[in-house]
């Protein structure tokens, strides 16, 4: 099969199109016929090694974001038939889908919502799963929390564009998202938000402008590192706050904040369940939920950048949109290989 | 009335006691004659001035753990009328309850147990007030839970000794506790531990030896910035730890082991509510179940060092005692001044 490879880590340059071995199936995997793949920062990270991955012994495939037709089935898996329409965000640790055939396990697919196009389908599987998890399993936001107030970082972004869907439409929470250009701002209220802020600007002095001293929720996207001094200034005591972003370079010093005012601080990482192979089949319950809402038009896809096919000139420009930070919604391919 | 006082922030010399005024009730306040109170680490700290609290222009009261009887009502207060018995644990950033009377706000006071005597009943509010908190408010520990895994450090000391009683025995958890000498492994083990490992040996490699390669939940009480490293190894993919220590020490990097297990991280501060005033009947309504559950022989009283007065010399040997971090239980002193 044609996929999209590298043999090092690097820059954009390091990915070519191979022929390589279409892959071995587990018992419990699908194999998967590509029809449509999305980007996401963690192929940048990937590709660069920012995530610390293993070096590399042989080629890499990118890629976690994939809609296509169930071709195989392994010998223990009983979920899917050849022919069935599904998605998927995939596994970290094994070879992504920017190619023409994946192997996923079961557990972590759903079936495709029946509405979308494919393109417009693989706008969601990664960023929906993130934004679900943060919502239900790490900051168990509920019934009783209708009406709060969340503050979504960088609202226009990829996991930004659904949370604040999820956040407004389902979770019914009042929602203040950061977006810093018109186009940011348009897309952030159409999602859903009430208000937005620019995050290039002091997010304290804005929210006070608007009349909220502090919020209940926050979902941080883009850059803890900046932004925990504030937050501790803007949560409200016993608040929740959640981050797709590794705290690994904070100032400990702003968690006093934190500790003084009782707040949680969940990581989240949507490759926790395959990497460690715990509770996979809740990204299937997820994907079924995200399919059920798209179809119900409650979510609205956001395959803004849509690339008709995949060459190399197609992907790398991909990776550099993606790498820029400054595009809206998702980026995704056509998963026809040229 | 009499009190102890500090004028100035430092060791146990800085205390004294005094005849002072009466304290002047707010609206929502209680006033209440002291029968027992109960040192925590917390006024250590205070007394030192470790939480960094405002310069002392006057004396300061310390003392966070008190029972007695209602003597009058504030203007607005109808929770409680003069005759009733109650306990508290109070605020931080008022005059606390080394004296012979305080002004508590009603919502932070509950009924106390009937069955203990007034010593017995000093040692459970500020520690049982931190751990259902920790529990219910924070970690979000419910029914579907049974059966999982908890560590909790310092096992035999003030939070620890009520936090396995609620973990074992409300919870149904699998309570491993941390305990380094023969007594506290002994009362560890009395309060609900089904195993204890050593705090001053590697605990991941105890946790092991005794069948356990993760654990659910992690309750911090202690040293979060020594532990934290090794909690990203024991820590469950999904897991949740609370820490009642500040994290401004920590090494940020060791965050990523808990971001890459999509962990969440509680700070606990028992002060919280009082502090923002947000939510403070909560606090009422967690002393008036631990007053059922300790009338009902579910809890049992952790009151191990009672003084029968506070002399000066008595409460300065309950500041040593405490400061040593060595002790078992709670330190309770009979509140009648001399």
């Amino acid at each position: 099969m044609k996929a999209v490879i590298q043999r090092t880590f690097g820059s954009v340059d390091v990915l070519s199109i191979a022929e390589v071995p279409k892959p071995i199936l587990k018992p419990r995997d699908v194999l998967i016929k590509l029809k449509s793949i999305a980007t996401n920062p963690t192929d940048i990270k990937s590709r660069e090694n920012i995530v610390n991955g293993p070096a590399l012994t042989d080629y890499k495939i990118l890629g976690w974001d994939g809609v296509g037709i169930v071709e195989a089935v392994g010998s223990n898996a009983s979920f899917y038939k050849a022919g069935d329409h599904v998605w998927f965000a995939g596994s970290r640790f094994r070879q992504g889908c920017n190619a023409e055939y994946c192997a996923v396990d079961e557990r972590i697919v759903g079936k495709k919502p029946t509405s979308l196009t494919w393109e417009e389908a693989a706008s969601f599987p990664l960023t929906g799963i993130t934004a679900w998890e943060v919502f239900f399993d790490s900051m168990k936001i509920g019934k009783s929390d209708e009406g709060k107030t969340i503050l979504i970082t960088a609202g226009a972004g990829g996991v930004g564009s659904i949370a604040i869907q999820i956040a407004k439409k389902i979770l019914k929470l009042k929602v203040i998202a950061t977006a810093s250009n018109p186009k940011s701002i348009e897309l952030s209220k159409r999602f859903g938000a009430d208000f937005t802020i620019d995050h290039t600007k002091n997010l304290e002095e804005q929210l006070n402008a608007l009349g909220f001293k502090t919020v209940d929720f926050i979902l941080e996207t883009n850059n803890l590192e900046r932004n925990l001094e504030t937050f501790g200034k803007i949560i409200a005591p016993w608040g929740r706050i959640a981050t797709i972003v590794n705290g690994a370079k904070i100032d400990p010093s702003h968690l006093l904040a934190l500790f003084s005012k009782s707040v949680t601080l969940s990581f989240e990482m949507m490759f926790t369940r395959s990497a460690f192979e715990v509770d996979m089949e809740r990204q299937k319950e997820i994907l079924d939920q995200l399919a059920k809402l798209a179809d119900e038009k409650v979510l609205e896809h956001r395959a803004f950048t849509v690339f008709p096919s995949v060459s190399l000139e197609n992907i790398r420009e991909a990776h550099r949109m993606q790498e820029s930070g400054k595009t809206h919604g998702k980026i995704v391919l056509t998963a026809d290989f040229i």
